[in-house]
């Protein structure tokens, strides 16, 4: 946080006319939103619920469990060229102070192994924790949403007969109105933080920026009652999504040993207790996640690495592919019994694209310039998904920031779907016979008995199954003109629905349009080519689908091992990469991918991969926040103090500096320590007074830093008095003895490599003589994006 | 190579007993191989040819091409436990001199996306090539070893009638004895470097090891040639492995765009000629390797992150998985064609387990204590097996190094495979019938008519027909006790031949061994639970073929995937990994895994992913290698020469400190400049006369540096002449002014993982003042490792 010295600089740059220009008249806002003057620090009564991704306080840490009352403005000026301080950074470098260093010490080579083996036990419980919620969701909603169907159907039977159908669509939109606002007024009024997939927010945590409340109980409970009544209410999402989310809070929850939410702490697994651990578990319990919702370990394991993970490490891969495989095991036991087949483990997933006949679906050669065009499709598509997703969640930014409004939204795409689903139904002609297709809930309407609306097909389903219908759906069984109003309606309701404040995934809905046109494509090829190209049409709405969900979340790797793990079949590997590629390269020449989209849109200090290609004209000595405030060795309580109620610079990790007596200038580097731990030392009261520095300070236990994780009390909970004051701390033992330094010649790549590659929160900054002049954050590194003029810097605010 | 030094004070502390004493004799031994006296810096004489992954001279760059001629003393000592001098390190930070940021900053933003296409192509490239030397690999060797089983046919047929088959015995053993004679010749005499399977010099090289000529065109030419004779000659190995290799060597060789052994530039892709780029095309080359190898590119992606990458870098995993993808493709192409069936696409590795049909094989849940059993069983299997090649190759070290005895070996091994293979056959009394089989080399012997011997079908056939076979012969195709025979002969042919002066991979034989004992496990079940339960062989084969080559190699993830990918089937996924997992753990307990105890036996000094766990207790002053060779910014040229030429340290890396008038002490750190930058300024005679210290000295490109890598010239083969000894040598913009430093007090745990995750050849170690104090290197930190007692330190030696 050391930034805000440099805020008023930066301020005082703008004025240089630097090229930041398109963001100035944001900055300069009324609202106070984005951008206040450098010395307001808390707006807290305007900076709130900025849509789905509502990162509710500044610090999670400093302030009370109670959140004061807000008032609400009517428009919040946003803009996503800025940066936000008001994200915390978590560490994922260990401290390794004299008592991290004793207690290693204590234990033994041979104990190493129990800790391993703990870590092991964690891993598994993750994965049949993850599973079981997936189970939970997959049966609750199969029964409501069955119970609805019948309700509607049974309706619409009634008033097909009789005439009168508009009661029946009343009765649908009042129903999926009714269901979604539940879904909706849980998220908005108890957990903002559970709307949406959650993927956005797991990704940035697993990046290294903590989100508050992101890894609650409070929040898993919120997101798993959300995602069922988004689905039953019928709203274009998926309850896949979530399910990355809700593994990612368990695993924080048993790495823990404990619940914030419910006040409990079962005194385990307190080795654990530190960011590095957490985060390694965390990516386990996403990867299970992604394993439970498609059945794909592999690819759960992937999707970590790539949105998580920056160090590889062996043992670490292993334990998270473990934790993957447990919880797609444990889903397809418990799904396998509750359909009645008990031995047979055929729902690896909570969607499983059902079997593709490699035999007879197989690809040959000729189709793969096909497939690339697709892939152009796709990409297209999903970047005009994204631009309008865009424009829509500025537009909910800035008007749709009360609960009350979210709700009301939310309720009104639920009806309007309905409505739109029922029209569609209504006025389709086409009809195909029943024998054979095996429907649930299949809608007769005006097509004469024995056949069925296929348009219901698509629209009167749980997503899910409607993707899979029309994979395996067989040749002829859609009308192109169906499934050309189908994708256009869909593609329009689900980029609505995307942002609302419900808990729901895009990754359903992505594959369904594109199964939809890919469908649509494969028929027309072979009418256009008169049966000289047979495309099997299954086939095509693969990879339709594959290129749609491509195009708007741009993942790559793990996107392709998921799908085909999904398909439960290795032939369209070729294929469904060359697929996903085109509609990654595509879709990023318009615009970003989705995710990305949303994280910006906060401004979260995000790092990438790599720093910008052209980082290299900047050094350490540019990006650098300074001045910078360190602490002696031996500090006087009162100062120590002093600097933490400095609400103006709200520093997280000071350097520590050899004293030298009567000079405040900056001297030789001697550690690091961080805001907590200060915290906790003066707490607990380790000093000494002046006159006795000869004696003993108190001393104190790592177990005490652990107790204190990771809610670390606000210093202004803590007493000191006036003669505490005047004591003396000795910081010695606590400090971290070797913080990572870069000199000042160190280009921004340098900088950024070690900063990304070691997770690092706060990398001091030394001159020629080891002493401090510059402290590098996060922040200071995020702000670097590489734009269409080359590089851009981010302005910083407070929003 | 800063340990020269140290290596001395090593020898001190070996008198103090502090634990080492079990290195002590073999250090002492005669034969000078081992821990030669401090200053006997190239024993070239004896340290060669030792064995399998013979890594030839001390330093590739500093020699000339031609070895000299060695003597060959009768025995080596040798001991796994010291760690090798003889390595030199690749280099993974890329030096961000002034030289290269004013070409950085020169190249425009847009500019760096025509070098990311360049990667891209590179990529494409790298898997056309790996996939067409599959498949040159696999036609030549069908073609061949079809010829040759014809003729051996012909001949048992015949003797069969007319009795005297003693003389198809002969023929048999003789004609494989020549083939594989013809083999190792070539790489005993050639490239020693191209033996084995290459996996473990990949791995080193991955790693950040050196290993002369490993990435050369020479290499790859034997490599292929040689696979084709071992295969071809009937012994015990696979083709798969040595793909890996090939892969990488054709990476290394398109990435640099110019080959040493064709001395030929073709002045492309030369901003790639440093050792980061270099490797991360290498990384995509085994992937591809592995991708062509088992239809795996997924697998291929992991292998090469789960072996290679510390650092994950999104960007390069994608471009992996693109080369790995292409790879698959291109064999898959052509294979099929050759095939004839063009458009089919069916056969996407050199190895395809065939299909396995998940509705009739897949697994129950009782099954899956059974499968962890046979993890065990494969745990214990491979740690047997490894154990007995360990033996066996420290025999080979010592005693068997001249290139004339390893052929002498080979062939030995070839004619005893062939004996055996007949003895068995001949023995064998289980006949099966012919019908329907679809055997391609059928022996019927003493059958009757329509009927063939079984104990043929798995010995009288390429090694992955008959690990096919294994997989998905129908039940009772086998005689448990033909089954038990096989394995038993198998593991000792294989134990025996891994290890060899051949080309050969050990994949194919371990899945061999274990598919034969998964299936007579199998019907033992059957046959035990009086067909209560019913264990399909097929299904047994597989899981026992993955127990056996996990219990052997010990690959975790990316061994499931490849299992997986090439049964083209997601199913078996959860009981594969089990199964991999508990033959992981259990033979973990008993010895290491094959690679990592072949490059243990090298001496290699391999990093392992983390520091041991006990690390803590040592910091970066006890690791650290003191004292350093410092220079000074502007240093005499004199100075310069002599401390390169000087051969007892033959350092490679120099901190630059300020110039300090009239004083060597160590003083503030400026930079670090490598041996092979200061050979290059000295070739150009990059330096002014003292007396006009104002003049700007001639400038270098970087394209100088480039065009000399990586084989940089000896010193000793640039003349200096007496006045210019008097010159002095700016060095200011060649070094690298922002290396990586770390205070004295920084845990080994935290050096380790530093330089483990940057990929560091050299870490200064600075004291409070910033002035050097000494340089951790490679060795420093790949010497301390988990022994039974708790951390032990490996003695250094020159061998």
């Amino acid at each position: 946080m050391a930034n805000v010295a440099k805020m008023v600089s930066w301020s005082g740059r703008e004025g240089e006319a630097e090229g930041q220009g398109e963001a100035t008249p944001l900055l300069n806002g009324t609202g106070g939103g984005a951008a206040a003057p450098p010395r307001q620090l808390t707006p807290s009564s305007s900076s709130l619920r900025l849509g789905r991704m509502s990162y509710v306080d500044l610090d999670d840490e400093h302030e009370p469990e109670m959140d004061p009352p807000r008032a609400h403005p009517n428009e919040i000026p946003h803009s996503e060229k800025v940066l936000s301080l008001k994200y915390e950074s978590l560490d994922y470098d260990n401290c390794e102070n004299q008592l991290f260093l004793d207690e290693e010490k204590r234990i033994k080579h041979t104990a190493f192994r129990t800790v391993e083996i703990r870590r092991w036990v964690i891993c598994a419980m993750i994965g049949i924790l993850t599973g079981l919620v997936a189970c939970f969701i997959d049966i609750v909603v199969e029964y409501i949403a069955g119970l609805k169907y019948k309700v509607v159907k049974g309706n619409i039977d009634k008033f097909t007969k009789t005439g009168g159908l508009s009661f029946s669509l009343l009765l649908w939109a009042t129903l999926n109105a009714s269901i979604v606002m539940v879904g909706s007024v849980i998220v908005a009024f108890i957990e903002p933080v559970a709307a949406g997939s959650g993927i956005p927010q797991i990704k940035c945590y697993l990046n290294g920026v903590k989100i508050p409340h992101v890894v609650r109980l409070k929040t898993l409970v919120v997101k798993v009652c959300g995602v069922i009544f988004s689905v039953v209410g019928g709203l274009a999402v998926g309850k896949e999504g979530p399910m990355i989310h809700s593994g990612a809070v368990i695993a924080a929850g048993i790495s823990q040993g404990r619940s914030t939410s419910l006040k409990r702490d079962f005194k385990i697994f307190e080795y654990f207790r530190r960011d590095t651990e957490k985060r390694d578990f965390v990516s386990a319990g996403a990867a299970a996640g992604v394993s439970a919702a498609f059945g794909a370990p592999v690819g759960g394991v992937l999707f970590s690495l790539e949105e998580g993970a920056s160090f590889w490490n062996q043992f670490l891969t292993w334990r998270i592919f473990f934790a993957s495989m447990i919880s797609t095991f444990t889903l397809n036991s418990i799904l396998s019994i509750y359909k009645g087949n008990p031995w047979d483990l055929s729902s690896p997933g909570l969607i499983n694209f059902g079997r593709f006949d490699s035999e007879k679906m197989g690809y040959t050669f000729q189709e793969i310039p096909i497939f690339i065009f697709m892939g152009v499709v796709g990409g297209v598509l999903g970047a005009m998904f994204n631009a309008l997703n865009y424009w829509l969640t500025m537009f909910r930014i800035r008007y749709i920031h009360r609960p009350c409004l979210q709700v009301i939204e939310a309720m009104l795409v639920g009806a309007v779907t309905a409505a739109v689903a029922f029209v569609m139904i209504y006025t389709s002609a086409d009809c195909q016979p029943l024998q054979g297709s095996g429907m649930a809930y299949s809608l007769q309407l005006f097509c004469p008995d024995g056949e069925y609306n296929s348009m219901a097909a698509a629209f009167f389903n749980t997503p899910e199954k409607s993707v899979v219908r029309l994979f395996h759906d067989p040749p002829g069984t859609y009308d192109p003109m169906t499934l050309g109003l189908f994708t256009l309606m869909y593609f329009f309701l689900a980029c609505w629905t995307y942002g609302l404040t419900v808990s729901a995934g895009v990754f359903i809905p992505s594959l369904l349009i594109g199964a939809a046109w890919g469908r649509l494509f494969g028929i027309s090829l072979s009418y256009m080519t008169s049966g000289w190209i047979w495309a099997d049409p299954g086939k095509y709405a693969l990879m339709g689908a594959a290129a749609q969900l491509g195009g708007i979340v741009r993942m790559t790797l793990s996107l392709t091992v998921i799908m085909m793990e999904a398909t439960g079949n290795v032939t369209y590997g070729f294929p469904i990469m060359l697929v996903l590629m085109t509609a990654k390269i595509v879709g990023d020449y318009f615009v970003e991918g989705l995710y990305d989209m949303h994280i910006q849109l906060q401004s979260v200090p995000f790092l990438h991969w790599e720093a910008p290609v052209t980082s290299h004209s900047f050094t350490a000595r540019e990006v650098m926040s300074t001045p910078v405030t360190s602490l002696r060795r031996i500090e006087k309580v009162g100062v120590i103090v002093d600097i933490l109620s400095d609400t103006s610079s709200n520093h997280n990790g000071f350097p520590v500096v050899e004293s030298i007596p009567g000079s405040d200038q900056a001297a030789g580097l001697r550690g690091l320590i961080l805001r907590s731990q200060l915290i906790v030392l003066l707490k607990h009261k380790v000093f000494v007074e002046r006159a006795n520095l000869s004696l003993v300070q108190r001393r104190l236990k790592l177990k005490d830093f652990r107790d204190a994780y990771p809610r670390f009390p606000p210093i202004q909970s803590i007493h000191v008095s006036q003669d505490e004051r005047e004591c003396m701390m000795d910081l010695t033992e606590f400090m971290n003895p070797s913080p990572y330094t870069v000199p000042l010649e160190a280009t921004l790549t340098r900088v950024y490599k070690l900063f990304r590659a070691l997770g690092l929160r706060h990398l001091v900054v030394v001159d020629n003589h080891n002493q401090v002049v510059g402290l590098v954050t996060r922040k200071d590194l995020a702000r670097y994006r590489l734009g269409k003029e080359g590089l851009e810097e981010l302005p910083l605010a407070q929003t």
